[in-house]
């Protein structure tokens, strides 16, 4: 495994499974929940490598986009990685993809965008508000992400900037206003997705794409279940979170 | 948009949105459900452009990753895209990764693993049936991918010639008899997912994954249910797949 | 067991559980699916029996709702009896009980509301169409249940002609037209629940019962996921019905 | 509306919408959560009467069934009004029946059979477990149904006393012991069913059906999603219960 180097991000895992992301530097810093710890030690050790920081028995891992997703520094609800996942796949992004992501939100949604198109894709992040921005460029950048992403301040229903790009993401309230937009930007074959938690949204969604001319319109709700396995057997969790958000997917072929 | 080559695969689609998969080249050849059609024609367009063939108005589009999903040849039962994308995304799977699969069955989800890691990753395909590889394989090289896996005849329960992987994706009846020696290939940080049909496989494949020391153990059921937008407003639709598999997910931080 | 009398409705099973419904009599008929039976050899055994009609063994049942909900003559779309279920035990229908229901469609919801006030209660049903009430009167006569059912023709949204009712139950396209009238007809206490196919119209009734002055406003979806028993074990089944409606409960305590 | 008389038992609503149940009488108690509450008053006024109570405007209402099952004692987990709805009418269960409950627990399945029986059926309902069962006998008495429900204690799996019952409903751990011992207390064409947490259980269960000989047997799942209404639309609610348990319910024709 590789040596870490200063500037490395670095996901600490404790013995009961928690995560704590850190830099690797020369310093020693307070770290949430886990408390203050001598980080230059991690420049003595590989990515894999156990060690003791703070006190407590710790592995060092490279991270995974997963493990970026559950340490991310929050504002506003966000895009849960099952919805990540399925936008992703089912608008065939993937290395090299270019795509225009509204809105930058907190950034999760970005950084799993981020994580597929890398490296030689791009992923332009517009928003509205700065300071939302503001928390998914520090996202973006303890992800190591940040070459991959261009953040734009604007109102894409205003139209977009860029041609021809492979996918448009649209995760804001009225996803409708930037639909015709995003037709005029997409290539041939490019596709389209809205996240919205109201099934009204999704319904004007649909109707936008319809009316914009897109083709292979398709509103789905992935419904995530946790199976718990007892002494007893196997059954689904008490415990779960009932909805997330509609997905709309939706592919251009001209107009 | 890029022109279209010789031995260049090509999506058509024409006005009902039927996808037709076929490769350029200078011949006449029947199209399953198309009709007869001369595909030189292709060779003076590009991507993204219409053109008739066998009659009929068809787009031309380089193929996504859902492009070739849907348009697999098929000889099992396969990991429908939602399953896949769930997969790749929470294994911290992306373009590098080096990932071993089992089985190969149809290569449904050796296309989308392959998508996911290249350009720069591998995906070793395993399977004991060399009639299941043999469609899988060419999947594969349809989808121009056969350069990113490396087909594998064996049983993985005997043990992995792999060390330091990013990933085990295991698609087969009895994945309890891999996990241990999944364990021994994976890297330190490394992922593991199994997908099967019944709740009692998910329940042997935790119960499997606690005994060899993986962490980070979650077996979860991804329940899909498409939306419906009629002029009487909006509805989960009345026909649905009822079930796919259930996804166990867990991770390797060492013995 | 008792005896089967002329005019009895009895449920024929078959041994692969197909069922049927006749009337005991001293007549030969056609049956539907089964063949030309002589129905007087029901007369000379009891329910429970096992006999030999139009050459295939049956056993002779008493009919349990189920198995009218089951034999119903169908005309439009049907509320199923997971709904039926949840609406009785959530509008504390019960033996006794006075309901107004509102439209009769083909009489599935009515003959599963008549089975839970009978004996000594009483279900009116409204409809404007009279060719739905036609075929809801059948389904109720051959359920036995006619002594417990008062079918009315007329528009609900003009007003309800019953006073101190314990529940109304409205399956009908705009059941928001109507809220304001069941709260002058219901008693205190009283129970009210809508059923509708979309989220708009959910979201509509849900508005209309907060307007009304409604309390315990709850709106729901049942989803009902049959599980299938292989010799590999237990799984969801593939097959499913997506959705059948939104059911939305709520009480009125006065004005 | 009836006048309340001493012993009724009472529902007070406030206007919040919480539930306090009491027993009308002549006396003055600390009534959970509402406070220090003179209940003579209530023998003053009739049901569906607003009034104050511990300082607080409440109205007096007669219980239905579901305020009973909202108001129960509880020990142990208890069936939720889903799953009882759902049972109750899937056996046929109506005014009249004689159905055979095991086991007790809390009651609150036993409260829901026997308002469905009540008046003129009954629930026998056995325990092996005294101290569950004095929990069930609480909530069968404050629900004025104890004369439709006889409790015994026993081991069903060593037999059933009764003959030709209408349903055997078992929420039990090990339903299975007692399957063989309900075919031989059911009449023909009466029912069973089973309400068990995990899949394997469920799974036992349809073994256990099949091998005594039981038709029309069908494992379920009731999923129950709640929707919720905004200014900003309709959507399904993020807090939800994600498992109750599965219902297999099947009939008996006979040997």
């Amino acid at each position: 495994m590789q040596k870490i180097k200063p500037g490395d991000t670095v996901i600490l895992v404790d013995q009961d499974g928690n995560k704590y992301k850190v830099v690797a530097n020369d310093t020693t810093v307070k770290v949430r929940n886990l408390g203050v710890a001598d980080l230059g030690k991690l420049l003595k050790v590989n990515f894999g490598d156990k060690l003791t920081l703070a006190g407590t028995d710790v592995i060092a891992l490279e991270p995974s986009i997963i493990d970026h997703l559950e340490t991310l520094e929050r504002k506003a609800q966000i895009v849960i990685p099952k919805d990540c996942a399925y936008i992703i796949l089912h608008c065939g992004i993937h290395s090299g993809s270019v795509v225009v992501e509204g809105g930058s939100g907190s950034g999760a949604l970005t950084v799993a965008l981020a994580g597929a198109v890398a490296p030689g894709g791009k992923v332009i992040s517009y928003d509205i508000r700065e300071e939302h921005q503001a928390v998914a460029r520090r996202n973006i950048g303890s992800a190591g992400l940040s070459s991959v992403v261009d953040f734009k301040l604007g109102d894409m229903s205003k139209g977009l900037e860029e041609k021809d790009v492979d996918a448009v993401v649209l995760d804001m309230a009225e996803p409708w206003t930037v639909v015709p937009k995003a037709a005029e930007a997409l290539k041939v074959g490019g596709y389209i997705a809205t996240y919205t938690p109201t099934a009204n949204q999704a319904e004007q969604a649909v109707n936008a794409l319809r009316t914009a001319g897109f083709t292979h319109i398709r509103a789905v709700e992935l419904i995530l279940r946790e199976m718990v396995v007892t002494e007893g057997g196997i059954r689904p969790s008490f415990e779960m979170l009932g909805h997330t958000g509609y997905v709309t997917t939706a592919r251009w072929l001209g107009p």
